[in-house]
């Protein structure tokens, strides 16, 4: 694949048209399998083609709505300018667009929150209907016929593998070296015919460089040179540097107790600042020879690669601030034996994330005084993101680690709450929680005796007293106690805040 | 082995003693990993004794308590005994017994309720601290000192590998013809050394048929004679054959649309009553060659073997009724080619589940409208056992499905809730629900669609109204539409219960 032609098979070259020409091939009420995970590798031509089509039907009075699928949240080109448009009837199973975000609760349009591994099983299964278009970025075409994949994999495979017509975007944005860092793995199946995945360490590489493709499904190709659009990281603050010290003193703890390895175990780091910040923080820790087996490259994983601390990173796409995706871009081929971008079934597989022992590192909207997680739904109802592939490693990790500020919104929402109003990870999946007041490790130990250490390590001093008394009168009011609970004031925090605008 | 010598090692033979003279052998304080799961297979004479042994101390004014981890539940003899001696400090990870159930929910004794899966790699880690004895029922001894396993595996292999001191139970009242059932998979490991576990089948043999054990580390041996005791089944009532009708009806739907083999895929059914009630109605239904992958062999998977439908079980233990467990272990012989016995970690192994594609059939308490699933605390806060391997078969499996009486304690409990007072199983790992009402299939549904459809299809007439016009005023009411949720209502019917005896 060279810059002059990224479509090296003569035969698809006459497949090549404008984006406004591909959409119009795609049929009100269908549904699109697309590419894109955490602002990278998203088609950036044809949905905005295809929000234009569906206002101006939408104006001529003819209903037009689609369901979409990708791999996990897209950019502002395809899921706000869907969302926008009002074009999107179905979601799954991420989405971190603010428009589309605002669409869902308000009720106008329908989202299915998933584990990310669970996707293209799941679509296999046959159980989320077929799949009528497939519109995949990729960085080239070899001769062959064969797809060089872009910035990220996630769901791909199986979109071009299910979908009855492809539509191509090739974005020369992307690095030609990228060819070479992928690895596609087609050794998945359905059961009863599911194999082991060979796969034992991080850097194993188990598949091939690029996509299959029926070149007979090829509808349409698009030519494109757009950035992968994605928000910038804040500059870690006090907190997340805190956060970051609390965690590094912790592992340092283990390696001395010999309970983790002096590289420690693969590295999981979710999306977010405060995951972000403790990456850069190891670029300067004790810690040598480390690796990643994790969803996403983001900048601190760029800063652990470049500070030789790590040595590999497995993900299934970058999420990279536009600076740091602007720099890796020029830098790719420097990468090519330190990155490696797999599919989302399997950077995000249950059955390799248990048996590398991951340590997953994530965050959160809250958790209560037992420890059960909400990642996903501010007051018990508003969805912020969704699950992610936070559940796929949390479970499965050799620790499982959630992190966040102990206060949000200038002090008035507090992170640790008497009752979860909504549970993503229950407490048997959460080990660890940090926040800028210290660390809290719960392993072996029962709800009661997880409560007064979440309390004491995690809790802003502000809302401790009030956490304290609801867990003392709890002890005495409850129906049971293995986990106390006051029924009739549990969601009282929440409530006050829905009311007041704060929780104190 | 045979019913002359179960001790077949003349060595060993000199370290049998009175179950009396073993218990001394265990200090105050200290942790004993014992045998047993859902009241198989656990040592019925040693803990009787440290009972007495508890007692005495406690009566001479001595503290003396300890703390039990086992495979599963176990018998009157183990936990009910020491949890009527108040003798249990912690318990992990499983417990169904009513003594120790009651200590725990009036805060007595700690309880740590975990995924059975991860008992043994937590044990591994090091996280729960140091295992100080073993108590072990097994069926023999050969002459080589490898010991024939009894009824269940459970964390034996563990418990025999990490203890410091090691007392064995030899029950003559144990079928020798159990031995060459077992398969003792010790290939595992901490990682990184972790690698594919080698079994794609239900009935794959991948491991020993004994447990290996230091014999310097045997401290006594206590020869007993005594039944697993286990609570007899109710027979099924309208509700359950209601339920294994609506199952039933739902597997042969999926097999029409070639979603399931004709011969299903492997089996996992969970204890309690409903669970029994399906696999016996499956025993008169259309499926053949069938398989199960599952925890537990219990009273209605034996009726399946015995249909000839089921070719084949695999599970970790026993779980019969008493009439059950006699005459199973009459004809023990005739079912060695058709039950294997795994340790729990294999048995429940989110790898093998997953590959493997259980069919996944579990009880719970309650379920809110959204599908979240409350397994193991009443009103939020009272144990009732334990997650168990819910947890591990729930995420993995290729379909999960909860099934429960719509309405409990004569209609005054509704099954089907606005807002789940304790969450074990979330929305994504909920993709069928059924009650003696109907069937509700969720896949591909978002949170408000699946609403509808438990409301309608599950709950009880009595209820419905109510559920009805909960949901319609969330959807004007609530902070966000994703799950929408009145927060000052959401636990009302807990409390109303708890406050007035019923729901209603
Ligand atoms: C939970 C999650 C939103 C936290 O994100 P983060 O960037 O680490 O944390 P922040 O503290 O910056 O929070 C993000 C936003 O949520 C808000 N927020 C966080 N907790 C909140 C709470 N309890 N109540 C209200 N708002 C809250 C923050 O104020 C912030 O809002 P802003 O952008 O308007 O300031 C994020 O980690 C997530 O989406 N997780 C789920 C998916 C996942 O874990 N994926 C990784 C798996 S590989
Ligand atoms: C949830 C569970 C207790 C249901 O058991 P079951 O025997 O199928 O169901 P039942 O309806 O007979 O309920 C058992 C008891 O709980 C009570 N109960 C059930 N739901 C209740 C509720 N919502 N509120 C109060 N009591 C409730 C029943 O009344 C019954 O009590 P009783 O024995 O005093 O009559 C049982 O499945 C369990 O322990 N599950 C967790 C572990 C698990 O799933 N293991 C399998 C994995 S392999």
């Amino acid at each position: 694949m060279t810059e002059a032609s990224r479509i090296g098979s003569a035969a698809l070259r006459g497949k090549i048209m404008s984006a406004e020409e591909a959409a119009v091939l795609i049929e009100a009420g269908t549904t699109i399998g697309m590419s894109g995970f955490t602002g990278s590798g998203y088609p950036k031509a044809v949905p905005l083609a295809l929000a234009r089509r569906i206002e101006a039907e939408q104006a001529a009075g003819n209903p037009f709505r689609v369901k979409v699928w990708t791999g996990a949240s897209t950019g502002p080109e395809l899921d706000g300018a869907l969302a926008r448009a009002n074009g999107i009837e179905l979601r799954l199973p991420y989405n971190s667009d603010p428009i589309a975000r605002d669409r869902i609760n308000k009720g106008e349009m329908e989202y299915l929150d998933m584990h990310l591994s669970q996707v293209a099983p799941v679509a296999w299964q046959g159980f989320l209907g077929p799949l009528d278009t497939a519109v995949i970025e990729i960085s080239g075409i070899r001769p062959d016929g064969s797809l060089v994949p872009s910035s990220s994999i996630g769901n791909n495979k199986t979109w071009l593998d299910r979908a009855s017509q492809v539509i191509l975007e090739v974005n020369a944005w992307q690095s030609t070296a990228l060819e070479g860092m992928h690895d596609i793995y087609y050794g998945t199946a359905l059961p009863p015919n599911r194999v082991p995945i060979p796969l034992v360490k991080p850097d194993d590489r188990i598949g091939e460089q690029t996509f299959r493709c029926d070149p007979a499904k090829i509808v349409a190709i698009v030519e494109t040179h757009a950035p992968d659009r994605n928000a910038p990281f804040d500059e870690p603050d006090d907190a997340a540097r805190a956060i970051a010290g609390h965690l590094l003193e912790f592992f340092r703890h283990e390696v001395a107790k010999a309970r983790l390895p002096a590289s420690l175990l693969p590295l999981q780091s979710g999306v977010g600042n405060v995951a972000n910040a403790v990456l850069s923080s190891l670029a300067q820790g004790p810690f040598h020879d480390m690796t990643a087996y994790t969803e996403v490259i983001q900048d601190g994983m760029v800063e652990l690669l470049d500070s030789g601390r790590l040595r590999v990173a497995s993900a299934t796409a970058f999420s990279l601030s536009p600076g740091a995706a602007a720099s890796i871009n020029a830098r790719m081929a420097s990468f090519r034996d330190k990155m490696i971008l797999r599919p989302q079934e399997i950077s995000n597989h249950p059955e390799l994330i248990r048996r590398l022992g991951c340590l997953a590192m994530n965050g959160l909207i809250e958790a209560d005084i037992y420890g059960n997680v909400n990642s996903t739904q501010l007051m018990g109802s508003r969805i912020m993101n969704g699950i992610g592939g936070s559940g796929d490693f949390a479970r499965n990790a050799f620790i499982s680690i959630f992190m966040m500020p102990s206060t949000k919104k200038g002090g008035k929402i507090s992170g640790i709450v008497p009752y979860a109003s909504h549970v993503d990870h229950i407490t048997q999946d959460v080990q660890v929680i940090v926040t800028e007041q210290g660390l809290a490790d719960l392993r072996g130990l029962s709800p009661k005796q997880r409560a007064k250490v979440i309390i004491e390590n995690c809790a802003h001093p502000t809302y401790r007293p009030a956490l304290t008394d609801y867990f003392k009168r709890a002890q005495r009011g409850s129906y049971g106690q293995q986990s106390p609970t006051l029924l009739d004031e549990a969601l009282s925090w929440h409530q006050r805040f829905v009311e007041t605008g704060s929780m104190l």
